[in-house]
C-alpha cells in the first residue's frame, strides 16, 4: 500500500535537482571519524596534516562520501519508498575537506529505469556533488537507489 | 628520504593479494553509524529491519566501505608511504551486512602506473572483496591510491 506523503520512483524524473542544506564540518568530527575508519596521520591531527601533501588536517575522502549521504538523507532519502542501494558507480575526491569548511550541492537525477527482475521497483541513478564555501567541488558521487513504485490498483 | 621499513609504490605488483583480518560487526554499531550517516528505519533498529525488504538489521553500504576501509589500513595502507586516494572507480554492495557477520576478505593490486603530472608518486588501483562468514560476497571496491616512489638517490 503507497503511503500518503512518501516520494515514490514516478515522482523522480532525470534533470530533476535537488538541493542540499549546507554543513559544516568541524577538526573533531574528521579526527573522530578517522580514528575510527582511517586513521592516516593526515585525518587525525593538525600536525600530521601540516606534514602531509595537502599541508593541513584533512576529512577522509570516505567520510565525505558518509555527510554526503547524511545530506542526501535529510534532503529526500527518508522521505523515499527506497529499499537501499546496490553500489555507487564512481566516486571522486575532488579536492580536500579541511576542518572549518562548509559544504553545499545538490544530487541530480541521471536515469531511471523501472528493474527487469522487480517490477515493483524502479532503479534510480543518482549524481550528488558537493562544493566549499569557496565554490570549489570536493566530491562527486554517483549512485543507484532501489525505490518502490506506487500502487495504482484497488485499495488492499 | 625513503623511511626504512614503509612500503612503497615499488613494493606492489599487478596480481599482489594482500589478506585481510577478519571483523565481526555488532548491532550496537551498525545503528551507531546510522544514526549518524544514514538513519533508514532498516539500518537503525531490528524493527525497522523486520519491516524491510531484507527482513533483518542491515549495516548502511558506506558502513561496510568504511569498514573495509579500516581493514585495509591496518593490514598495509598505515605501513605505505600512501598520500590519499582520488576516488573510487566502482563500489558493489553485494548482499547485506547482518548483526553478527564476521567479514574477511583480500585486496588485489589490479594496475599501477607512475604519474604523469607527479613523477615521484604512483597510482595503484586495488580491489577490495569482502565476504560473510558463510562465504558470499558483501561489498567489493576498486579504489586508487596515491603512492611515494622510493628515493634511490644519494642520502641527504
Amino acid at each position: 500500500m503507497s503511503v500518503a506523503g512518501l516520494k515514490y520512483y514516478e515522482d523522480f524524473r532525470v534533470g530533476d535537482v535537488i538541493t542540499l542544506d549546507a554543513r559544516t564540518i568541524s577538526a573533531d568530527e574528521i579526527i573522530e571519524f578517522a580514528t575510527e575508519f582511517d586513521p592516516a596521520p593526515f585525518h587525525l591531527s593538525e600536525e600530521g596534516g601540516r606534514n602531509s601533501m595537502l599541508g593541513h588536517l584533512s576529512a577522509s575522502g570516505w567520510h565525505t562520501c558518509c555527510i554526503a549521504m547524511r545530506m542526501q538523507c535529510d534532503a529526500f532519502v527518508l522521505n523515499t519508498a527506497s529499499r537501499g542501494s546496490p553500489g555507487v558507480s564512481q566516486c571522486k575526491w575532488l579536492a580536500p575537506v579541511g576542518a572549518g569548511d562548509t559544504l553545499s550541492g545538490t544530487v541530480t537525477v541521471v536515469s531511471a529505469r523501472i528493474s527487469a527482475s522487480r517490477p515493483d521497483m524502479g532503479l534510480i541513478a543518482f549524481m550528488a556533488e558537493l562544493s566549499n564555501q569557496s565554490g570549489n567541488r570536493v566530491i562527486t558521487i554517483e549512485s543507484i537507489a532501489m525505490i518502490d513504485i506506487r500502487e495504482t490498483g484497488a485499495p488492499s
